[in-house]
Parts: C-alpha cells; sequence; structure tokens
C-alpha cells in the first residue's frame, strides 16, 4: 500500500513537471493604508493578463451585445480585454460541454483568441436553477431552461471545464447565501473545502485532457488550466481565515475570494476581503468573485487583489444605466433628450468619440438594440481604462491616493445627483 | 400678376444656380439583352457613391444591431456602405424631425458622415399606420406607436425631410396597393403627380433650410439635399410611361421606381423596372425602391438601375436566413450545430473570416443578441460585395454574364436546397 502510495504522489508530481498553469510574476507592490496593492502579470495558455485586472463576463460564450473584434480593442489605449469569463452552468446546458470540446474548446468555438476562466458553475446552480438538493455527493438540481434533472459534483464540474477549457477554471464550492448563522455557514465551508479537494484531485489526474493541450507551451513544459480554489466562510472573518489556510494547503494555482456580493452591505464586503487577502500566499494571484461597482474595483486593487469580474458593467449598460468619471447617468432620462455631448467627456472609448447621449437615449426609447451594444461597449471601456490607471498609479506609487480620491469623487457625483433630483 | 410669376421664376432659377444638389457621372454603360447598365459617381453632399449601389435600410437612424463604425468597413474591401436609408415616418414619430433639425441634421444626429436618404413616409403611412384617410390634400394617419393623430402633406414631408438633412430626400407619393384596379392606379398616380409638384416646388423655396445649409461645396456653387420623383402606375405599362414622362417634366435631380415588391410576381417587377427605365432620363439616377434578393439586384443593375434599397439582408440576418453564394443558409437549423466552416466560405467579410456556423447557431439558439449583430454584418457584406461585383462587371463589359450566372447560381442552390429537404 505504502508504495502504491508513493507511485501514485511520483506520478502526480511527474505530471507537474511536465506541465505548467500559469505563471505570475510581480514587478511592483505598493503598501498603503488600504494593504498592499501588486502590479503583476498573470501568464497563462492563451496569453500574458496584465493585473490588476478586471474580466468582462460572456456568461453564453458571448460577452452580451458586443463582438469579439471589439472586445479586443476596447478602451482609450485600444488593447481591449486580456480576459473574460463564460458561465459553466450555462453553456454545459446549452450548447453543451461535449459539443465544444468537438469543436476545439471555448476559445476555438466562439473564436477569442485570449485568455479565459470558466466559473465552477456552483454559484448558478445555486441562484438559477430550481429544485436544488445538495448531498455531500454534489448537487442535484432542475435547469432553468426546461427543467430538465442534472446532477454535478467537483468531478463533474471539473469534467465539463476541461472539456470547455478555458486557461483557468474554478473548484466546485458551495456559495452560502447571506444572512446565515454561523452554524451553516462553517458547515458550507466545510463542504467547500471537501469539494475543492475533490476538485483539484481530478484537475490533476485529467487535465491533459484540455482540448488544446499540447499546442502551448515547449515540449519539455506543456501549458495547462489552471485551478483556483474559492474561499467561503461568510461573513465570519475567522471562518474566512480558517477556509483561506484549509485551502492554501492544497497548494493551487491561485486562490478566489467568492460569497461576497450577496447582499451585505459594501462595508462588510471590503472587511470580508481584507480579513480573507492577509491569510493567502502573495505569490499567488487572487481573485475576488462578482464585484463590483467602479470605485470599488480600485479599492480592491489598492487593497491587494488581482483579479475581479461582474455583470454589472454589461447588465446595467443593457438597461441604459452608464458609468461616468462624473458618477452615473441615466440615459433613458428625458434631460438627455438633446444633450449632443458624449457619455463621458473625459473618456476615450470609441463610443465617447462617437455618439451623443441624445442618440444614445433615442436608441434607448426606441428599443433599438444598438442601444445595448453601445452602452456596453462604454461601460466596459471605462472598467477597463479604470483598471489602467489603477495599474498605471500603483507603478507611480500612487495607488492610495488614486482609490480614495475615486471613491471620494463617486460619492460626490452621488451626492450632486440626489440634489438634482430633489 | 405675370410680373409677380416671373419674379417667382427668377427667383427659383437664381436659387438653382446657386446650390447644386447632385453630381451624377457616367464612367461606363454597358448594352446587353438585359438592358444599359451603368457604372457611374453619385457625388452627394456628403460624399461620393459608386453606383450601382445598394443602400442598407437604418430605419430608426440605426441600420439595426449593426455600429455605425462597422457599417464603414463592412465587406471583403473593408469600404463598407457608401450611403444608407433613413424613414421619414419612424423619425417624425420618434424622436421627432424637429429636434434631429436642432442637433443639426440626422448626420450629425446618427453619426453618420457619409451619403444618406430619406423616403417621403408615404409607404409607412400605408403600410404601418392606422386609420388613415387620403384626400387631395394629404394623408390623415394614427401613429402605430401611441395611436396619436397625424397629418402628411407633401409640403410636410418636404418639411421633414428638410429638417433631417439627408442628401436625397423623396418626394410625397401614394404607394398603390396590389392587385389595383386600372382605374383605381391611375388615380392614384395623378395624387402622385400632383404631390410630386407640390413637393419639388417646397423643396425649391426652402432647400437652403436644411440644417448643414453653407458646410459643404464652394463659396459660389454650396451643395443642398436633391429630390427624387417616384414613378407610380401599379402592373400597367401604359401607366408606368405616362408616369415616368410626366415627372420628368418636373425636371427632378433623380427618379425613383415605386410601388414594387408589393405582392407582385418577381417577372412582374422586372417587366415594370423594364418599361419604367427606358422612359426616364438616361443621365440621371434611376433608383428601385424596396427590393431585393441578391441574384435580383445583380439582374436590375444590369438593366440600368442606380440606386436599390431593401431592408431583406438585416430582417433575414435577425431571423437568422443567412444569405451566401451557395444560397440561403437558415442558421438555426440543427444540422448547423456541429458545423465548424464559416457562414460562407467565399466570403471575404469580417464575420466569415473570424465565426463558425456552429458559434452562429449558438448563439441563435441562446436567444443572444450578437446573433442579429454578426448575422446582419455578414448579409450586408453579401450585399454589398455583391454590388462591388456588378460595379467591376459593368467596368469589365461582362455584367450581362454575371447577372445570368448569378440567377443561374441562385437558381441551383435553391433546388439543391429543395433537394435536401425532400
Amino acid at each position: 500500500m505504502g508504495g502504491a502510495c508513493t507511485l501514485l504522489i511520483f506520478k502526480m508530481r511527474n505530471l507537474q513537471s511536465r506541465v505548467m498553469s500559469l505563471k505570475f510574476q510581480i514587478k511592483n507592490e505598493w503598501g498603503s493604508e488600504l494593504g498592499v496593492a501588486r502590479r503583476a502579470a498573470l501568464e497563462l495558455a492563451h496569453g500574458v493578463v496584465q493585473t490588476p485586472v478586471f474580466m468582462p463576463v460572456g456568461t453564453a460564450a458571448t460577452v452580451k451585445t458586443v463582438p469579439q473584434e471589439t472586445l479586443e480593442t476596447l478602451g482609450a489605449s485600444g488593447v481591449g480585454a486580456g480576459i473574460i469569463l463564460a458561465n459553466t452552468y450555462h453553456l454545459y446546458l446549452r450548447p453543451g460541454h461535449e459539443l465544444i470540446q468537438r469543436l476545439g474548446g471555448i476559445h476555438k468555438f466562439m473564436s477569442w483568441r485570449r485568455a479565459m476562466l470558466t466559473d465552477s458553475g456552483g454559484f448558478q446552480v445555486f441562484s438559477l436553477s430550481k429544485l436544488r438538493k445538495v448531498t455531500p455527493d454534489g448537487v442535484e438540481f432542475r435547469s432553468h431552461l426546461d427543467g430538465s434533472k442534472h446532477f454535478f459534483s467537483p468531478e463533474h464540474s471539473m469534467e465539463v471545464q476541461i472539456a470547455l477549457g478555458a486557461d483557468v477554471m474554478m473548484a466546485f464550492d458551495e456559495c452560502t447565501e447571506h444572512p446565515a448563522t454561523r452554524e451553516r455557514v462553517k458547515a458550507s465551508m466545510e463542504l467547500t473545502h471537501a469539494w475543492a479537494r475533490r476538485s483539484r484531485d481530478y484537475w490533476l489526474a485529467h487535465r491533459e485532457e484540455v482540448p488544446w493541450f499540447g499546442e502551448f507551451g515547449s515540449s519539455s513544459e506543456r501549458r495547462t488550466q489552471a485551478l483556483f480554489g474559492i474561499v467561503q466562510g461568510g461573513m465570519y472573518a475567522d471562518l474566512r481565515r480558517e477556509s483561506a489556510e484549509r485551502l492554501v494547503e492544497l497548494d493551487l494555482p491561485g486562490y478566489a475570494i467568492g460569497g461576497l456580493s450577496v447582499g451585505e452591505p459594501r462595508e462588510l464586503t471590503r472587511e470580508m476581503i481584507a480579513a480573507t487577502l492577509e491569510h493567502l500566499p502573495k505569490e499567488k494571484p487572487r481573485y475576488v468573485m462578482g464585484v463590483g461597482y467602479p470605485e470599488e474595483i480600485v479599492e480592491y486593487a489598492a487593497m491587494g487583489v488581482d483579479m475581479m469580474d461582474c455583470v454589472l458593467p454589461t447588465r446595467a449598460a443593457r438597461h441604459g444605466l452608464l458609468f461616468t468619471s462624473a458618477g452615473r447617468v441615466n440615459i433613458k432620462n428625458k434631460k438627455y433628450a438633446e444633450d449632443d455631448g458624449p457619455i463621458d467627456a473625459e473618456c476615450g472609448c470609441q463610443v465617447c468619440a462617437r455618439y451623443s447621449r441624445a442618440y444614445l437615449r433615442h436608441l434607448f426609447a426606441a428599443g433599438e438594440s444598438l442601444a445595448g451594444t453601445l452602452a456596453s461597449m462604454h461601460n466596459l471601456a471605462l472598467y477597463l481604462d479604470t483598471m489602467q490607471s489603477a495599474r498605471d498609479a500603483i507603478e507611480r506609487g500612487t495607488i492610495s491616493e488614486f482609490a480614495t480620491g475615486y471613491r471620494a469623487r463617486a460619492k460626490e457625483a452621488a451626492e450632486d445627483q440626489e440634489e438634482k433630483l430633489q
């Protein structure tokens, strides 16, 4: 038995020595009262991502309303998004992970050549599907599309994510609801830890099955997918610490902080992020899932977060809510009907360079699909440019002032808008 | 009275000598059994349009789902659309022509720097609005949006179109329904002629009121809008001739053939176009409204038509119907689910260069808005590229073969598809 075990360990090490999932090279660090911000290059199979980074969400293998060639050129600098997300739950249900696998993986399927990340499907199983039944083995659920019955286990989530073939995949976790008792949070966290270990084991054993295995890297060191663990622990700082420490034992390529933005006050989100960050390894990427407003992603970057994602810029855009350097703009408002200025005079994006508020408002009023496209382009560009400014500020050692100023300006703009509404 | 009349004529001539609405320079003509095809340059205030040309339809100041910067680069050559349409009826109702006028006209409003054409609103009043009441003075109708009551006369249509400020505007006409008795068609045609004269008179008296007047041309010859008359006459060749001759007396800058594609067989459409073309002045642009399938626009170009427009490429695209060199593709069909080839292997458009049929089908299946955008881009590119090929064929003297070959290939593809369906 001892011999078999040794052999297994040897095989796993052997696998690990032949494949490489990511490189994370920190160029600058800047400590302030907010934390230690890091300016780094995250090297993945499909490209190098400059961090801190905001990742647009492409739920069903499309960042809603925006063509891939546009995503590649968004923002003042024209460099576009370096990494985008896709949702495992949605793609598993439609068109199916096996179809995407047969077509060479998600990158080929949607013609996105840069880096990608897939979530585990866990969050959507808990938020979208019906009649869930959680057991230690996994989750049985019904599709929100047709009511059909499905089962996700950590192993199955890994299988699906390997078939999709994003550069980064996420361990299968239970996203604890909020509010929840300490007892409930602890039990849920234990489940997440057990599932993280099973996710890791499946990943280590099967990572050479990714559709593009062998296409990237050298012959002696092939690129494969990276697996990130997800810290849970609800709104309990000590459980967050415990969760982080337990996951770090698994020695995963990166770590995410999950279970936030679930209805808690923003101050508590910040607190939980801070409480978790200090227990995550400094040399590995740290990803906060599902955040946030522009001033928040800047603040989290200043605290030492490397990666963030959120549907907010695109979902808000489709509803006519635009983010600007002077606060939020509800472009459907009648007061913009004859406003021939750009969405944001300080924005360098291609939408602000060309279209007026009056035109955007007209497109929304007329129910034209171009409304959502142009609004999404602007909001995404603003997010990407904001993170570019945050990266520049870390390099210059001014990230603390940048984050504080950004938040103050957002607050002032919000107050100013409230005043106008009165 | 005689003196006042002379003065009016003098003033009109004086106006005409100071402003110029268009230049139409024929470079090549090529006669065949189909007619005399013309390769020309149509110089308008906002640019030179190479004809024969297909004009994408931008109903509510947007070619549905496609951003303007994309329209400017569509097609294999990357030159995009030289001229697009907007609908007077829609823009009059929402956001209102006066708003667009205050914002500097339709070009500035929608940020389209190239040439534009507006229809008269007549066709939509007859096809979309409710409770129409036609009198010699004009048409009373109720908005399809909110049921509000409106009145369009030739003068009012001109007023609205001058406020919008497209490069070409259309005389207000009655689009005769099909089928219709000879008596009904004749009466309708007479109304159209009377309205054309009133449209012309209003245009001549007010054309310096276009929002961009003075911005184009030299100080001695300023550019203004052009007015095209619309030939009616139903499916009666002799009435078509009479209508053409009567409108030619008005000496307008260009002429359109209206009242087609209203349910008649395609062969009759072709016959009516031929019967009208021979009575229109050779030195002026000729525009067939609301046509057609790719093989039809090629054939009409070969017959001597210079301009065409149709919602077909964009409307079909939004329903998943794609035009290709090998016939129509209903991309929603399950057989494309794993087809990793482009929509059309012979197409040089940016969609075919990047995306697969499988991905397009997935986007349609998932109800993603990008589906309509990519499909519209492809269909429009195919139409624009088809007209580029037609222009090249006229220059080379091979337009007759090109049109015949195009039609034969379309017919063969259609038969092939029918066979597959069986």
